[in-house]
């Protein structure tokens, strides 16, 4: 690491930081997790670096999707970039509050502020040919049929539970925020930022910016954002304490240590679970390969408990170049 | 007006700038008006000066609340504050693109960055007492009934449309994020803030902050701000040119020029209509009475589209002290 610098550390919490399996969404659960969390991070947050945090919106959108759909009598519904937008909004203040309240107590400085972040991406990435990300609830063969009619959705056989919407999930090309962000974190803020993955927003011919339907993986999102504004760490923050080879097999094997080329290695050899470790080890990846090489960078995957372990070599996975 | 000094104004948006009466609030009405609204202050917002932009949230909030409640067997309902929160985050995201897209065409600077703004108010406050600002939809009598007995909402008749809820509508202490806001002025952002008043939230005993389910006005939330950051110019934007005295009577008559003290006279004497001209004029007041009287401070109300005339003086009601 490199010495008499400040470092920056951008940490993108994942789902379980803020709903856990089974609950049911509401607003007690999503500050009941989020204090834990808190209190879990709360001596990384202190440790004196620049800190950007991201936070994925999968469970929340969901939910606002399936209310505003519900209402859609009464209430004009809401397309998912701008429920994209409202779940930025109202994560960011959940999270900037929970932490800040934690921060206080702690003694620690406590400015944070969420920032809506739009994501630039490619009207010409593939994903827009081959939409495959389920978003919303599951629908009947019918109420398909009738959507695609209707709403031009694409929407695909999902498993025996029914049918289900799948929108792109491009790769991000620019944070459209990401040079305010730095000069916040110069200011000594704590930043929230591409929450959900940002809302991604396509150039149109006269550069004009323009949302779309369609999903930005969070740790992809994160990655690009800890790349422009010249991140050292980036915390990939989950459910599991290692990076494992063969997981969930007799042969399961922790992954302390992890480089660029290892890491490409056992993706290709499909170690790592499709929609959870996949992306992950992609978006350590892309940090890795795309920042800057005179100083040393790392990728921390852990759960949130041993962050702060994991940053002095003590537990979890840490992939370097 | 101090030579040297770049000027910093608030810009206030009414809520006509966003979506106008009679529309149903889809998503592409407000595109529309809000273009509109940035065609009209490309000028403005062009001028060299320092901008904050804020504006209010009742249209949406209020149906962010029906589709909420409507979906309540499939989905947790979302508070008051977490709604707020919600439309910080999706109002900003399409006033920020919106008004990029025209800085951007129109060849000026185009950064526009929205913070989810978090406003302390006082828990000792007397509106807390005495809730009084309608939010959501008619209910029947048997419904207000229920609602008052499940959720403890406080809830009136409203002339003879029904029954409504009604909230606490504090005044504002302070802004919570007036720090990070002036920074990021400072590095040359345009900063969309305090959308719908900011979400309010009470000091506890031990300093944390805590979410309340009031509505900060959202003039009075501008005019604090405004404070807090130093502003030279307050523009409240609204659907007439001029505040008028004897507004809609025979002898309706402009008011281009007001002191604090004439001001305060022609409020006491009931010149200005409650929830529309009355807070604008006590937001204007609160900002001229507490900014450093070192410089000369304007507040400017008048419609979007002669913003720019009004500061040069040629049009609008201006205030001063």
């Amino acid at each position: 690491m490199a010495k008499n610098r400040t470092r920056t550390f951008v940490i993108a919490l994942g789902g379980n930081c803020i709903l856990r399996a089974k609950e049911r969404g509401t607003v007690e659960e999503q500050y009941r997790n989020l204090r834990r969390t808190a209190e879990e991070l709360v001596g990384l947050l202190s440790s004196g670096s620049r800190i950007v945090i991201t936070h994925g919106n999968g469970p929340q959108v969901g939910n606002l999707l399936l209310a505003s759909e519900m209402a859609e009598a009464m209430v004009p519904p809401l397309p998912l970039d701008i429920c994209g937008a409202a779940t930025e909004g109202f994560i960011g203040y959940m999270i900037q509050n929970t932490l800040a309240n934690a921060l206080r107590q702690a003694g620690g400085p406590y400015k944070i502020t969420t920032v809506v972040s739009q994501v630039v991406v490619d009207a010409n990435d593939p994903a827009f040919e081959n939409p495959s990300k389920p978003i919303g609830r599951f629908y009947s063969e019918s109420e398909a049929e009738r959507l695609r009619r209707e709403k031009g959705w694409h929407i695909i056989e999902d498993s025996a539970r029914g049918y289900r919407r799948v929108v792109a999930s491009p790769l991000p090309v620019s944070i459209q925020q990401a040079r305010i962000i730095k000069s916040m974190l110069d200011a000594g803020e704590i930043v929230v930022a591409v929450g959900g993955g940002g809302i991604p927003v396509v150039r149109e011919k006269n550069r004009n910016l323009r949302g779309v339907e369609a999903v930005v993986d969070k740790d992809y999102a994160s990655a690009r954002l800890a790349i422009e504004i010249d991140a050292d760490v980036l915390f990939i923050l989950t459910a599991v304490e290692y990076v494992y080879r063969d997981f969930a097999t007799p042969q399961q094997k922790a992954l302390p240590d992890l480089t660029v080329a290892e890491a490409k290695r056992l993706l290709a050899e499909g170690h790592f679970g499709r929609g959870s470790m996949e992306p992950k080890i992609g978006a350590a990846i892309m940090f890795l390969e795309e920042t800057d090489p005179a100083w040393e960078r790392d990728v921390i995957i852990t759960v949130p408990e041993t962050a702060l372990g994991a940053l002095e070599g003590r537990t979890g996975t840490r992939v370097t170049r």
